[in-house]
């Protein structure tokens, strides 16, 4: 039995890939200053598209200061009784150089092998008009949708969200939801169905130490003042035991090891490790006593990004500089709390630190927590529903190793859960040249976000109340 | 009694600081190409200075291959049986950048409070100058010198004397000698009546630590690969042990602690540590069982001049670079190979790097091994009972951190030995904008360099023979 709104809306695929193209051709860049005009002529289409499906409450949000690119709104609440999805997606898209590495220009979408290339395609133009021509073709054949949805596209995604925040506290009566539906994020692998449940967050700090007033000369100080690189070297070298784990007293207070059945199911994903690594010319290495997965999806990080000091010209300088720095960040998982994680490492560096040098730490930022979506929540159970029904396989439980400001911003501000439910796939280039989409997703994700919007249409809002924070 | 070329030379002061100006006005900086005419400029002054005084044999000498700065020479071999010595000096200057620091123009010579400031002044056209009158006074009084003195006055010094050791071997017959005297170099301090005797040398090379085949994200690889930055820390931090000893194994081959009489002289020299150190903004620290003079002149050293890897410019970035960068300098000591202590420290490198890292070596330079002048050096007796006659004052013996590498070319390729007679002081801001000389030293240097010829002229060839090493 064929469900009648998917018909329409796979009938209508070639229109969904022609506004796809339109709405790449803008280069909407919100980093750069020079392409203003570019995320005005994304907004007005989206704006457009939205309006002609007949959502009502069209409006654009800023932070109550009015500053930043505005998000778009509208909304449809066409189903009394039914739960509230705030449905999400981004219309700013990632700089694209270096502009040599693109086979075709960045803006002039171009199929090639079944695939769309242009910046913004994958992450997350085509995800986002995918959701959109969802609940086109439900109003189209069924004249409402099957349950409450507001759409909340942003525009500083790549830039960071530095306004999300002020927009969902400015505008939070206006934004309630049971729950935020995000047609941003990505599928892990084309081969494997999968739902991510879970990401790190991250902290971090950068540090300065200092042994003197000035640098000097390795001839006339060599061997009687403290050199800088070497003390930062040893603080660097002391943040991890020879095991991996991380030595800061306090760095893993609350931090879950994966249970019993946590690492039977993630052992149970296939994943070939050693083609993985070969792929990026390195061998695994990381914390003992947990496989590469747990490593990345359950365990915190330290890493340092950036560290430097002293002469790095061409050639050779007998210098003993003054001061070395190192820029550190960390991921961290569920029950971590980032302020504490951070101070844990900076105690940590203070007690090391040798007489006679000084440390400063400055330059204090992310501090973004950890989130996993409840293992019960209602949304989850229709994602997978969702994903099962269409596919007929069950969906595997992945997680991320990187941080997903979104639902960290959205746990925080609204105190609502959020599912990433994109068509993405993580190989598409995002944020590289050449990023394309696969045209193959297409149907996919009408036929996943079709079911999914069934699936939520079966429960009460109700079934949300335990989850709901605020 | 006064010493007629003394009172000569002394009388004939204002005329030395008038062409000791001409000189310093020619900016004769050997490292651009762009000064050319003030090193032609400089050449000629010097040559007709020292034609004027009767030399013979005035060429200029380059490399059999004719590339680089030519030396000047010069001789007067006025005396049959009496010693042969070449003295050294050189007409190139340091650049004098940064120029908004200078308070008058460098390349024009200003007097201020008993100073004279200009580039090059003091580092050493200065303490060159006072060489060159001495024997002027000489053959102005006495109509001859009272040894055989060949002139050799290079010109690239300040850039390396990539030149002089080609310049030496090609003209080795000329330049043979029984010892060399050189004007320049510098007294240590102006309160103490102190010669140098020996110095440190060098060796350095550049490494790479390469731990994947690109630049990773730290959320999509935090955790499961090797961060370069902790694996160059650990080695770097791995170079010393607490009580920092340099550790790798077979470094100290051949280094000769201090002997007791050695410590106790040094000991004795009067030296302000607190006050040093507090110029510098910084702290006594080293390798513990020696002083700080021990340290600094006795004990080998291993430093980290430069070290980078990552993001070091504004703001953050998430990545685990895949490569980190380090240039490693030792300074050594009398008894060390610098092939085999470089090589011991990379042995320890290569022993300590973990599985899954690779380590590329690469940018060896700076072989001059450390000198020392034999104690019992007929030219050292000479220059410290000629020091002893002028100031009253038995000289202490003192080394420097720093490598002379006119020492240990001349040693290596002629043969021969070298005492540093040099009447600049090093405070004068050599290398650094206001470099001064003062005019005092003038009467000193005279005094002294007078002073040195005679006690020369008491010695016999012979007594050379034993450290001559052709």
């Amino acid at each position: 039995m064929t469900d009648a709104v998917l018909a329409h809306a796979l009938n209508r695929k070639p229109q969904l890939i022609e506004v796809l193209k339109t709405l790449v051709a803008c280069p909407s860049i919100g980093a750069d200053p020079a392409m203003s005009k570019g995320m005005e002529d994304a907004r007005q289409l989206i704006e457009a598209h939205i309006d002609a499906m007949g959502f009502k409450r069209l409006k654009r949000l800023t932070p109550s200061d009015g500053s930043g690119q505005p998000a778009i709104y509208a909304e449809r609440m066409d189903a009394p009784g039914k739960p509230t999805i705030l449905i999400y997606a981004h219309y700013d898209v990632q700089p694209p150089d270096p502009l040599n590495k693109w086979d075709t220009p960045p803006f002039e979408p171009a199929e090639r092998d079944g695939r769309l290339y242009g910046r913004g395609i994958s992450d997350d133009k085509g995800p986002m008009m995918i959701a959109l021509d969802t609940l086109a073709a439900f109003v189209a054949v069924e004249g409402l949708l099957p349950i409450n949805v507001k759409l909340l596209i942003e525009g500083e995604e790549e830039t960071g969200s530095p306004s999300l925040p002020g927009i969902l506290e400015t505008h939070s009566d206006l934004l309630g939801a049971d729950a935020v539906l995000s047609a941003d994020g990505a599928r892990w692998r084309p081969d494997l169905v999968a739902l991510n449940i879970g990401s790190r967050g991250n902290a971090g700090f950068e540090m300065r130490v200092q042994t003197a007033g000035q640098d000097l000369h390795s001839g006339r100080y060599g061997g009687i003042v403290a050199n800088p690189l070497h003390v930062l070297s040893t603080l660097v070298a002391s943040l991890h035991d020879a095991q991996g784990h991380i030595t800061a007293p306090g760095f893993y207070d609350g931090v879950v090891e994966p249970t019993h059945d946590e690492s039977t199911e993630i052992a149970a994903i296939p994943y070939d490790e050693e083609s993985s690594f070969a792929a990026i010319g390195a061998q695994p290495c990381g914390e003992a006593g947990f496989s590469t997965l747990e490593r990345l999806w359950m365990r915190p990080t330290l890493d340092v990004n950036g560290m430097w000091g002293g002469y790095t010209g061409a050639g050779s300088k007998t210098v003993i500089p003054n001061e070395a720095f190192a820029k550190l960040t960390m991921r961290l998982v569920p029950g971590q709390d980032p302020q504490r994680a951070k101070k844990a490492v900076i105690e940590h560096l203070k007690a090391q630190l040798p007489a006679g040098s000084t440390m400063e730490i400055y330059g204090d930022r992310g501090q973004g927590g950890a989130y996993a979506v409840p293992p019960d929540h209602p949304l989850l159970k229709a994602a997978l529903a969702a994903l099962e029904h269409t596919t007929g396989q069950s969906p595997l439980k992945v997680r991320i190793g990187a941080s997903l400001p979104l639902t960290e911003i959205v746990s925080r501000v609204l105190g609502l859960d959020t599912v990433m439910f994109s068509f993405a796939l993580s190989d598409e280039n995002f944020h590289a040249p050449n990023e394309f989409f696969r045209l193959s997703s297409i149907a996919d994700g009408l036929a996943a976000w079709v079911q999914i919007l069934r699936q939520l249409a079966e429960i009460t809002p109700s079934e949300f109340t335990p989850y709901r924070r605020t």
